[in-house]
């Protein structure tokens, strides 16, 4: 029997670690690492930094992989995301048996960025690679780019006793403000999706970068500060060659 | 100028804490613990089993008040917190201007269960209280119940690319469920807001003191399990004398 640890490492600041996520990165026998690209070579490093710091046993394995990408030639988004997934797990596959086949530990770990359960396909593929290999899966939680934002702003997610809507750029281009939402976080958002909502009395707290040390932070009435976010992203997406940024945008209380 | 440190300090399990939460509780002058009557003793408990882990130094001090209770007689519920929080900020308060007065260090620290920023009202109280002493704010977030939960099931809080809604017992009840949601993630139930719902389609990851010894979990299609989560629940209240719990309802993505 393998077990799978996904290991949630927060969202930049490697001090978001939870003691947890140590013990777990310390006890591993083989740590996958993806690499995703030249731009985001700086979030890799830091996942190696994180290891140097609590890998202690020599016999513990760091392997990287490069990531597959996306293949443009699948027309539809869904299957194209799933074929993706698909043969990010044979390759997950491929290296756990070949680590197993020279005698390695059966403690496997990927570190995951933020936390696991939050737009992240860890899950969806560690399910797939479940299919081929007997597998238990231990998820440990890590610091979501939600938290960071909102703890960097020293703000409250939700409204005093009110809901919350997490969605995604493209769900907000396309749906617009969610009905009867009140504060609606915005992620995975390729630039400026807040533009398409002119709402007049909506706020936005932006932060890009978070925990990191290129963080930027950015708030105030949406009209006034929409034109400031979408020029200053497009600047430091120029200057870094990648961006992560998240927002939350928040409509007043109705009077009662 | 005072530091205020609000941390986040997980949901049960000690070793949610983070590196950067370890090394400010570690760094402070005063800790302020609310205890919140017997019941929940045991939370008590837990944070001053935290600090007593990562507080070292011996000049730093470590106080418990006695959390006020809402006042029952003022009928509308936004001023009755909103009263509560002027009460538990007054505390707060006098806590740290005796303090200093006696010429104790200017970092303060206040222990959050979960993470500050979900449905929490330190962030609230801090602003009363930096009306009438000179604050610096540090947010450190904390893994939420949220967190707890999904990784306990080992599933993802969103569905792929999907939207997810965070909301209350009290608001499930009294508005149904959320327009257009597919995930709705439900905290602060006084217990069993989903049998209220009635839909044939829905599924339910349901825990209960997450990252506690006591932990619950329960799964399954709603309409099979709801009976049996409310039985459990009233079970378990009964024996700890208190309970924590919190759950996703998900219905199935829309076939395109
Ligand atoms: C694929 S999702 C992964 C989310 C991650 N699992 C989490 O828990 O935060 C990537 C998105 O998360 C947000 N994000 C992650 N890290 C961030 C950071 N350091 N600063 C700002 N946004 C971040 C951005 O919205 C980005 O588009
Ligand atoms: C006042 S809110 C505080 C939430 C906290 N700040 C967080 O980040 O999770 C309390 C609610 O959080 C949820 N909760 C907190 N800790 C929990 C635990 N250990 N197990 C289950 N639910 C928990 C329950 O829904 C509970 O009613």
């Amino acid at each position: 029997m393998i077990t799978l640890f996904l290991i949630g490492i927060g969202t930049g600041n490697p001090d978001h670690l939870t003691a947890e996520a140590a013990k777990a990165i310390g006890e591993a026998d083989l740590i996958l690492i993806p690499l995703k690209g030249e731009d985001k070579a700086d979030l890799a490093g830091l996942r190696l930094d994180i290891c140097k710091r609590w890998v202690t046993r020599p016999e513990a394995r760091i392997e990287t992989f490069a990531l597959p990408v996306r293949d443009p030639a699948t027309p539809d988004y869904l299957t194209r995301v799933s074929d993706w997934h698909d043969s990010i797990a044979q390759i997950w596959q491929d290296r756990i048996r070949a680590h197993l086949d020279a005698g390695g530990g059966t403690r496997i770990a990927l570190l995951v960025w933020g936390d696991p359960s939050l737009y992240d396909s860890t899950l969806r593929i560690a399910e797939r690679v479940s299919h081929a290999l007997p597998l238990r899966l231990r998820v440990i939680p890590g610091i979501t780019a939600i938290q960071a934002l909102c703890a960097a702003h020293a703000i409250p997610l939700n409204d005093l006793a009110s809901a919350v809507v997490i969605t995604t750029g493209r769900n907000l281009r396309r749906d617009g403000w969610p009905p009867g939402a009140q504060t609606v976080v915005v992620m995975l958002d390729s630039g400026g999706a807040f533009c398409t909502l002119g709402a007049a009395d909506v706020s936005i707290w932006w932060g890009a970068y978070l925990g990191l040390p290129e963080q930027m932070l950015i708030s105030g009435p949406l009209t006034g500060v929409s034109a400031q976010i979408v020029t200053e992203r497009a600047r430091a997406r120029e200057r870094h060659g990648w961006i992560m940024d998240i927002y939350l945008l928040r409509k007043p209380v109705a009077a009662p």
